[in-house]
């Protein structure tokens, strides 16, 4: 290797979209990036992407979420499904046994599609960087470090700027001589931060993770395990007589892993003694298992990987610096590993803020919405630190050992937290607050969650209006959680399909018209002045489209009527729900039949609908923005006008 | 380029297995190849693989192959589902109605899981090669022309001779300067013409078709279709008026697929004029399906394939030759493509044969086994050929004049045979006859149906022994037919499956021993004896397995038992159930519960199967050979004993 000959500047460039850290949330965001056609760079200061450990478990949302990037088959391919949950502790002889099993496969194609699956992060990645791939050159920048991050202030309002300069280093061995060679720096529009629990953004940022972290140490080993032990391949909560508790997750080619309680608490999270760290290892976290799980024999053919944690429930006391520079995933919500929420909620916090940094970047929408980021995840991150406090306290608490009374008070509240956490363990009971992006009864209340409501523009607030979504019309829909799952069938080809099936991850908003029954005069005519008024000139359709994108590029515009399917084509429907794209031909799959049979309910029922239909507005990522009547016709324009750019006026086009 | 500069001999060398063609049927042949480890070459004349057109039905049966590889999942993702069949004819005033919708999406789970589906062969192809190459470094080796073929009589039954000599030629334009050099002779064990239509290894063995191909002339188009035909994205079957039928197929990818008849017959089978095929060009058979469709519009955006093409039915009078060279797929079977069967067809012919002759080359069978791939494909091909020309008379047959009478028989008809073509369209009727390989009711009669029986070696009928099938024992299981689908609950972890879903494609033999409830005394005393006979050293277990080879390389044992899932664990079933393999670790998943719920019967009821149990041999393409009770504990070891070679014998190896 040569010297650098002469002392250079570092070199200098510029990229829309910065993403400094390449776990499952940095790729995430990268996804959405490729998708939406973003100029991006993602680094990680690793030299090579994992192979094993770390996070596994893979709730249901995640798995709508992968569905809607095309990736789902490849992790329902390697994923191993838990069907059933094992719960052991002493008998009133003070042996193990087990006292409850609890189903964990219940199929309620309303609720969701997906079981939970455990499937370790690094294929995770894997599939999210095949997929990148696919749809663009983007590729991880790895054994990069960032060594300063500064924001321009009198920038961060112009859309056109550059107001992040980030400096990167090379890290690697091979190429780094310690010359200018191996620094660069980078002008972003925008930086976001998913590098993890000891995020080097969060201090640039000036973020504190709050909270406490006191709590009692936990080792953790994936291996092979060989046992004769009944319940090795089921889900198991462990509590033993005294010598600590035990988690068992059955996961993908015969592995398990085991979450070892090494230091059981004396009374309310105190520890008996201070722990030492540096005298574990994979060794003793298996002795401490065989000692829980006497008289049950332990031992393993390979030990794939292992850890040691504290758990502490942590959130940031901000999750972004002037709506510039983000933070997502583990860099700004800590907490125990025992729910299988880490990569869950970290996938679903670049999920959220991925298709709003590409409206922005796109011109398509004003900067305001990138203030909706904060708080709808804060919540979300409150509420799963609060749940895991509850949860992972049931686990390290105070050792059973009046088995008379206090066994019997403890599983109970097991179970009953067990059966509580389902629909959040799963993420599909998430609300996102009123805002700009969510209309739930009025829009005069929709700014009041916003901490940053100084960052909302005045062209923002001089659209504000009276729009108002009517949560009666649809009561199996709710403003503010994502679009249910619930089946119908295509009218083009009488295919069986669900209701999120539709809704690819591809930056674009959905217009959902729930027409009713279109022989129907009376629906047929509120139909019709629906779609004259979508099909207007000033309309938001045509407005906010760029003339020169394909039609059906910002926003798409779909069916799903309540006639006899065999009474009607897609013919019978107006031309906005089956447009002709030069390229693509026909779009043949935007209109659905209620799907109603002898053996099911139609989406109607389940919704609870009525045959006068409704509008239903979903965001790019798949939540509920706005829920009205077919005859609001202007509602759309008017909650659009909050925040969308005029794409065929003068100069408005950032 | 150089000549070469010395003339010399071609280059010689030996194979295993030599595949000629590589179509699906080749490349479903190298699949089992390469799972099972057996040196093989596939060489096909064409310079690429192609991309379009081609066959493009799946039917059910094949999906269960793909899944059994392991490749399911990716045809899933990208095959059409056709939900429906929609029958168009005149009206009493001669118009375009559709007469006639037939969903097409019925789930049963007893029969199969998998619906119909419409890709093309070249994304097949290239799942199957994917597969091979991540299994073994088998790769296709293209513009490759056979030029001679010869079969040394004299060894033809000396399992260690290499009797099929086969001279290959380059044919690529750019590395064939006619020397030697482009030359080589291959010495091959077995040879595999998988070669189509216009076969060279058929003509090479002087196997005959047999079988008329008087019939009218049709043109295939793949077209990106543009129209206002509404059932579009439906399989529609469509009779006008008097100008010719029609067949359209949606296809992935918005294209559509129509057969369109050229010359309509005017009699029974006599067409009006001979047909010049050179005068015919996509665009002629565009116009003619314009002409069928009126008053519907056709035209589109892109045309992707075309082809011409006679029916013609007709039979292979041979479909080997020594059962040292055989042949599959097209090579032995033409038809009609109208039925989808193509594809499936040729697959099966290939899954069928591949076990086998791995087999015989890993020297655990003896030659007598590929004595069974003549008969037994023979009589699908027969059948579907008559099939065939049932369904392809109602598309060509005489047009409908008189509306009155003439049309309602014809709908009738062909409504008859489309609900009827069911089961064996699907691939899942097919019933294998009384073989060495399959005991029906007396093992006495199982030659019988064999033609080369003379093949079958004197050591094979020393073996023949009084095995009978209790068919009673099963109804819901035919000796004879693939084992049907039903679901049942693993074990170990609760995880709902399929009794097909264990039965992976990789050479071995499955023993599915029904229980019965193991803590019934008697069921368990049952178990326990037939479990003795199976560890004892001269079972058919210890015998026929090779002793350097892993447990379980060619026989595993499942159970499946109808004690309630609760009060048993993995544990209390012999080891045999569940070994330990030193790199695998602990088998946890071959024991399964009955699965009966208050939602769905269990997989005994669904069978017919009584609390007494039964034991079920499923040979390694998934067709049961044998079903009988418990208490036989020898019958196995006699079935076995006909064909199968000891591995502990000296010198018996071949």
């Amino acid at each position: 290797m040569a010297m650098a000959s002469t002392p250079a500047e570092p070199k200098e460039s510029r990229v829309d979209v910065l993403i400094i850290g390449a776990g499952p949330a940095g790729l995430l965001m990268a996804s959405w990036m490729a998708r939406c056609g973003i100029q991006t760079r993602i680094v990680d200061k690793r030299g090579t992407k994992i192979y094993r450990g770390q996070a596994d478990g893979l709730q249901s949302r995640s798995l709508e979420i992968f569905e809607s990037f095309g990736i789902v088959d490849r992790v329902l391919k390697e994923a191993n499904l838990m069907a059933q949950a094992c719960i052991w502790n002493p008998n009133e002889d003070g042996i193990l046994h087990c006292s409850n099993k609890i189903s964990l496969n219940y199929y309620t194609p309303e609720v969701n599609r997906y079981y939970p699956r455990v499937l370790h992060q690094g294929r995770i990645e894997r599939f999210l960087l095949d997929m990148i791939k696919e749809d663009n050159d983007l590729s991880v920048e790895r054994g990069i470090l960032p060594t300063s991050l500064s924001i321009n202030e009198a920038d961060v309002e112009d859309p056109s700027a550059y107001p992040v300069t980030v400096k990167l280093r090379k890290v690697s061995e091979e190429d780094s001589d310690g010359s200018v060679d191996d620094e660069e720096v980078v002008h972003a529009k925008y930086v976001i931060g998913t590098d993890g629990a000891h995020s080097w953004v969060r201090k640039q940022i000036h973020c504190k993770l709050e909270g406490d972290s006191k709590d009692d140490f936990w080792g953790v080993i994936d291996i092979a395990a060989t046992t004769d032990f009944p319940d090795i391949r089921s889900l198991t909560i462990l509590h033993s007589v005294d010598i600590g508790n035990m988690l068992m997750i059955p996961r993908e080619k015969n592995l398990n892993r085991f979450y070892v309680q090494l230091t059981p608490t004396q009374g309310h999270g105190e520890t008996t003694e201070r722990f030492d760290r540096s005298k574990y290892n994979p060794q003793l976290i298996l002795e401490a298992a065989q000692q829980i799980l006497r008289p049950y024999k332990l031992s393993y053919s390979r030990l794939d990987w292992w850890a040691l944690y504290q758990i502490g429930q942590r959130v940031g006391d901000r999750f972004e610096s002037h709506n510039r520079v983000f933070l997502a995933g583990d860099a700004v919500h800590t907490h125990s590993p025992k729910a299988g929420q880490g990569m869950n909620v970290s996938l679903q916090d670049t999920y959220n803020l991925g298709w709003k940094i590409a409206h922005v970047v796109q011109g398509l929408a004003s900067r305001s919405i990138l203030a909706t980021y904060e708080p709808e995840r804060r919540a979300v991150a409150q509420e799963l630190i609060e749940f895991d406090r509850k949860w992972a306290g049931l686990f390290s608490g105070k050792p059973i050992k009046d088995l008379m009374d206090e066994d019997g008070i403890s599983i109970r509240e097991l179970l009953q937290v067990f059966t509580q956490r389902d629909m959040f363990m799963k993420g599909i009971a998430i609300d996102y607050n009123t805002s700009v992006l969510v209309v739930k009864e009025s829009i005069n209340a929709a700014n009041g969650d916003l901490k940053h409501d100084v960052n909302i523009s005045s062209v923002t607030k001089s659209h504000q209006s009276q729009v108002q979504s009517n949560q009666t019309l649809a009561p199996g829909i709710k403003v503010g959680q994502r679009l249910p799952s619930a089946s119908f069938v295509r009218q083009s080809d009488a295919r069986p399909s669900h209701l999120l099936e539709p809704l690819l991850s591809n930056g674009r908003w959905r217009v959902l018209v729930f027409t009713g029954n279109i022989k129907d005069a009376a629906q047929s005519a509120s139909v019709s002045k629906l779609v004259d008024s979508l099909s207007s000139p000033t309309s938001f359709l045509t407005k906010y489209t760029p003339p020169s994108s394909s039609v059906d590029s910002v926003f798409e515009v779909l069916a799903i009527h309540s006639t006899p399917i065999g009474d009607v084509s897609i013919f019978d429907f107006p031309e906005v729900f089956r447009r002709m794209d030069e390229k693509m031909g026909r779009d043949y799959w935007k209109i659905f039949a209620d799907g109603k049979s002898e053996a099911s309910p139609g989406v109607y029922d389940v919704l609870g609908i009525s045959s006068r239909g409704c509008v239903v507005l979903v965001r790019p990522d798949q939540y509920v923005s706005y829920l009205g009547s077919l005859d609001d016709v202007h509602a759309l324009d008017e909650f659009f006008a909050q925040f969308m750019l005029d794409q065929h006026a003068e100069g408005n086009k950032s």
